[in-house]
């Protein structure tokens, strides 16, 4: 099942798509789904990020990707910088390269502290694409991930939050830049897996519904320029695109 | 001018001391504001953390007060950990020392990008005190500040906002343990200036109403035990109190 969140004349939904048209709920959160009745033509909807999060988490995988020593670690990045499908990230100037980065994004569906790894998706909502917008060379001088990942509309998700993701440790991830494919590799790439990101942030933070984890770029980081047009491909869960200025 | 943020019969709500009472308002961040009509003894009043940021940063000095080769950094703390005066701090067992911390809480009063020293403070609402509790130990190993930061109710603020503190630069800060008096220090001791924290930090994100910037403890850490109760007072703003647990 796909959830968005669109502008409706009522103000900001969620919906359910079914045959063609999204169909206006009370809440995402709440089982069973209630529905309001309203409707909105899919090729009408203006898609927004499916969620608002109080939190977002990235996940800095250290193990083989890099030559970091240290293992798995976290770090918040601003909900300021969260962005809808379409909205155009405005690439930082003069502060270095600036990389698009391709992820799978999870979210939270109910309370999660001290998830195990048998009962850590039974508190997933569902999963979307992230971009996690980075001025990449500032990281080398900024150890918080802060100035890297503080830009606007550096974190679009999106297009939509898709429940039913067959196994989101075998989803693959595509970048393309411009229509040409930059980047193809996938969770199964990633150095911890999604499970493994969820158990240990929630050792340290309970998350809430409608909080996202980033789970991390497997090889997906592609570096643009103002007038990039980029498509993030998450197997089974949709594409989604962004404008670069 | 003190705001607070209680509960009240009509929900929570924004409030102006006068006069030994709470006057309910509509916005804080409008001027001038609107009274409701509504009032609460000051005795009767709940005081809650005295906003909901959508953003909580924490500024890392590394000049003089340790022996950190970096500039100033700041980073990102869970909005999940801001609690209100009186709220139990949920101490983390089994993952070393926890610190609290005395700082003065900046609070942004409207949109705030690339300020500079000249219009830094024509942004701020006010002033408030803030505990930012930490596992101090994990600070070592987590480069991030996540492990560190994360905990239940570890961003205590409050007890109000203060809009007229007359010079932010010369605010005395102590915290007592117990009512023994453990640090003295101000910010006067920081080693970037409180216009400098925002200049910083806006220089890469832009801080919206309502967003809190921790300024650092100018040697104000003091580690704690469960049972333990806390009082980090600034000067000219108030006395936020806290319990360990």
């Amino acid at each position: 099942m796909r959830i968005a969140r669109i502008n409706t004349a009522s103000g900001t939904r969620h919906a359910v798509e079914r045959a063609g048209s999204w169909h206006h709920i009370v809440d995402p959160f709440e089982a069973p789904l209630r529905f309001t009745g309203g409707t909105t033509p899919a090729g009408e909807a203006e898609l927004l990020a499916p969620v608002a999060p109080a939190v977002v988490v990235g996940i800095g995988h250290n193990l083989t990707l890099n030559d970091h020593p240290l293992p798995i670690q976290a770090w918040h990045k601003s909900v300021h910088t969260v962005a809808g499908p379409g909205d155009r990230i405005v690439a930082a100037r003069g502060r270095g390269t600036v990389n698009v980065e391709g992820e799978l994004a999870v979210v939270i569906g109910k309370q999660a502290a001290d998830l195990t790894a048998e009962n850590a998706l039974d508190h997933v909502l569902g999963y979307t694409c992230v971009n996690d917008v980075t001025n990449v060379d500032q990281n080398a001088v900024d150890e918080r991930n802060f100035q890297g990942k503080a830009g606007v509309n550096y974190t679009p998700l999106g297009p939509w939050i898709e429940t039913a993701l067959p196994d989101p440790e075998r989803a693959g991830i595509g970048v393309f830049v411009n229509g040409v494919p930059k980047a193809n590799s996938g969770t199964f790439n990633l150095p911890s897996s999604v499970v493994d990101c969820l158990v240990y942030v929630t050792s340290w933070l309970t998350l809430e519904p409608g909080d996202v984890v980033m789970t991390g770029a497997p090889g997906t980081a592609v570096p643009v320029e103002p007038g990039d047009r980029v498509d993030i491909v998450v197997e089974g869960v949709g594409t989604l695109a962004s404008a670069v200025g």
